[in-house]
């Protein structure tokens, strides 16, 4: 492939944020070139996460992503609680008229990769950003701002864009570029890490089971029907390697048990282990300059809950008609409004996300209060439906701004 | 007065968890004594809570101590949020068919202690109880348990009971009676207090005002047509004398004006000002042997939420009914259930008090990212229904264990 030295919009980072971006803005006729610093290889073997909202569903189809999705995810109606041994029902769908999907983000990538490669449309692996500059100043098509990487071939290389968005992650480059005066940010690190698996066994229950227990969290996901992929809530700095496989599985099964004796584990070779902090962040405002952040660049949650992937699918989603508006007819208006519109669902996924975390977890600092307050959290969600229906709406994923199912009747309020 | 030195229920205290107690048990045929240390004066001239949830109204109304209250209470629909400037309103009786009562706690007990009174029951004023002894042991009818006092005329004497009911509040004498081994508290005091005032002014809004502000919380709440009850949040430790009353009014109306200028605060001449600290605590269990514990002597919340009062009232309604069946045919079902049933209750109002609490005040110790929280948290109360609807009906108060107004579907959690 040609490396070209000129593109309307640079994007930092090839992960499912970058890449479906895009997507879109190929689709609205608007050229990016998409720099990711790892090999393919690695791209498409990182363990992420696999919850997709409706939206990250439509926005797949829409880029014609989906087909492997649709014919082998599995589209979820609900979740369950588990809560020192009793079971509550969210019955997502009932409440909300909306479902899950269950598709591992590792497999979405592939096909945004495939699709890229596809077209011929730029994407360049093994390619290093050095630095992101010349963002600094007003919108222009004269292509300002400039992206410094290192190519494949060793060698340094410019891009120029009109506009670059940072798409590589909470360590990534693009965020280096904002002048630190003019940012600000938000951060919780929690007294805890999740101990993920993949394992070859089928799915011990047909949706999520989501379990508080006083020996702490745990989580019952799935891959496929004959892969369980289950985390462990373990402290921060625990080494995998400390685990054997059979530690893993009879406290998978002490925590996530039932006292009526309905709930089986099943049990496999475990074929990955990881373990991975918990970490809130936000940094304020998503823009600067020429330079957009979006997806992790941007802001972290914890994964109880599954909105990382999901939120930075809607901040590519509000980026894309946003570039593609200004790009026709010149409107900045979606662009200059790009921040506050993304800040005020990424705060709504900090919020949903710090409240299954600290209802869920067993915080070792925490006084008896806090434990009771969570238990008591909890029976909220068994006894009253509309909380039921709350909860479930967080999950399931609010609509873009623009994309009303509801309106909200009594005013809003400023993040 | 005569006074007895057997009865059924020695109640100690005579505030309104107490007053209520000995009518609910006086309409089942359960005689009773109501021990009360302070005088009557005192008594009745407490400023304390206004906000009635509905089955705090029927209860009232049961024991016929509701005339007064309904023609002079104020029947309140729904309450506003006010954040940083917007409004948020929450129409309780169009999300929850239920409305609440304004009137105030020391209106209540005026009213049961005139009803008491005017029985010819035992209800004694300027009584120190000094010990409640002898309450380890099944429930007997022979009268096993002691309660000694310090009487209106100076001596002591001793009054014997088949249950002893602690209803003295916070720093009481009863709790006392329970062995440090056997009860399991839970506690947390909160990094600021309130500011109270009464004033000779008109409500400033038809309805209860609960403001979100940079400079912290306030509250706009009434007593009457004509006089204003209002809340500032304080550094803990602060002197009342500190604040003029110029200096209430513009912080009153800096917290709760609304950008739109749409509301206008009404000042007046302050007749009271007084400064509560904020706590949250529950005594666990609220039982031991034939003593029973009731309203703040088993659990205290902050006052945001308005639940302290309508607790206690639930807590002496299943009380009631659980004396009574037992006097009637000797079935301790309902006693032995008594402290698991009351405290479902008191863990969903310590929940509801600490939710609204930190949703709406200032931390002094909080960072940053939980000022996002708290904001994102109203942002979701503005444009969640099902959301708004949670918070209505937990504002409004849930029914009574076996009053099922709906059916938990989905299982309960054990608190």
């Amino acid at each position: 492939m040609s490396v070209p030295d000129r593109t309307t919009v640079a994007i930092v980072g090839g992960g499912p944020a970058g890449l479906l971006l895009s997507h879109l803005l190929h689709s609205r006729g608007v050229d990016s070139v998409v720099l990711e610093s790892r090999p393919r290889e690695r791209v498409e073997s990182r363990q992420r996460a696999g919850i997709l909202e409706h939206g990250t569903v439509d926005a797949l189809r829409e880029v014609g992503a989906a087909a492997r999705m649709d014919e082998k995810g599995m589209p979820h109606d609900g979740f369950a609680f588990h809560v020192h041994g009793e079971r509550i029902h969210v019955d997502m769908a009932a409440l909300t008229g909306r479902a899950v999907m269950i598709w591992a983000q590792t497999e979405v990538v592939k096909d945004l990769i495939v699709l890229r490669l596809e077209q011929g449309e730029p994407l360049l692996f093994d390619t290093e950003v050095l630095a992101v500059e010349k963002v600094d100043g007003p919108l222009s098509r004269d292509g300002e701002a400039l992206v410094r990487y290192r190519g494949d071939d060793g060698a340094e290389h410019e891009l120029r864009a009109d506009v670059v968005v940072g798409a590589d992650g909470f360590h990534g480059v693009a965020r280096r570029a904002v002048p630190a005066d003019a940012v600000r940010t938000f951060e919780r690190v929690y007294p805890y890490s999740w101990l993920g698996i993949l394992a070859d066994a089928p799915p011990s229950s047909d949706e999520l089971v989501y379990a508080r227990h006083e020996r702490g969290f745990a989580l019952l996901s799935m891959r496929s029907p004959t892969v369980t992929r289950a985390y462990l809530q373990v402290p921060n700095g625990t080494d995998p390697a400390s685990w054997s496989e059979e530690a893993i599985w009879d406290e998978l099964a002490a925590r996530t048990g039932l006292d009526d004796g309905s709930f089986t584990l099943n049990r496999g070779p475990i074929t990955d282990v990881g373990v991975t902090p918990m970490r809130s962040f936000v940094a304020e405002p998503m823009r600067h300059g020429r330079l957009f952040l979006a997806g992790d660049a941007a802001h972290i949650v914890p994964p109880t809950g599954a909105k990382g992937l999901n939120l930075a699918v809607a901040d590519v989603r509000v980026l894309a008609e946003a570039i593609a508006a200004w790009r026709t007819d010149g409107s900045q208006e979606l662009l200059d409004a790009y921040s506050d519109t993304a800040l005020a669902r990424v705060w709504r996924g900090e919020h949903f996300s710090w409240t299954m975390t600290t209802m869920l977890h067993r915080d070792p600092d925490a006084d008896p209060f806090d434990d009771r307050l969570a238990l008591s959290h909890l029976q909220l969600v068994a006894s009253s439906e509309s909380y039921r229906t709350a909860i479930a709406e967080n999950y399931r994923g609010v609509p873009l701004a623009g994309e009303h199912q509801s309106v909200p009747e009594h005013g809003q309020v400023l993040s």
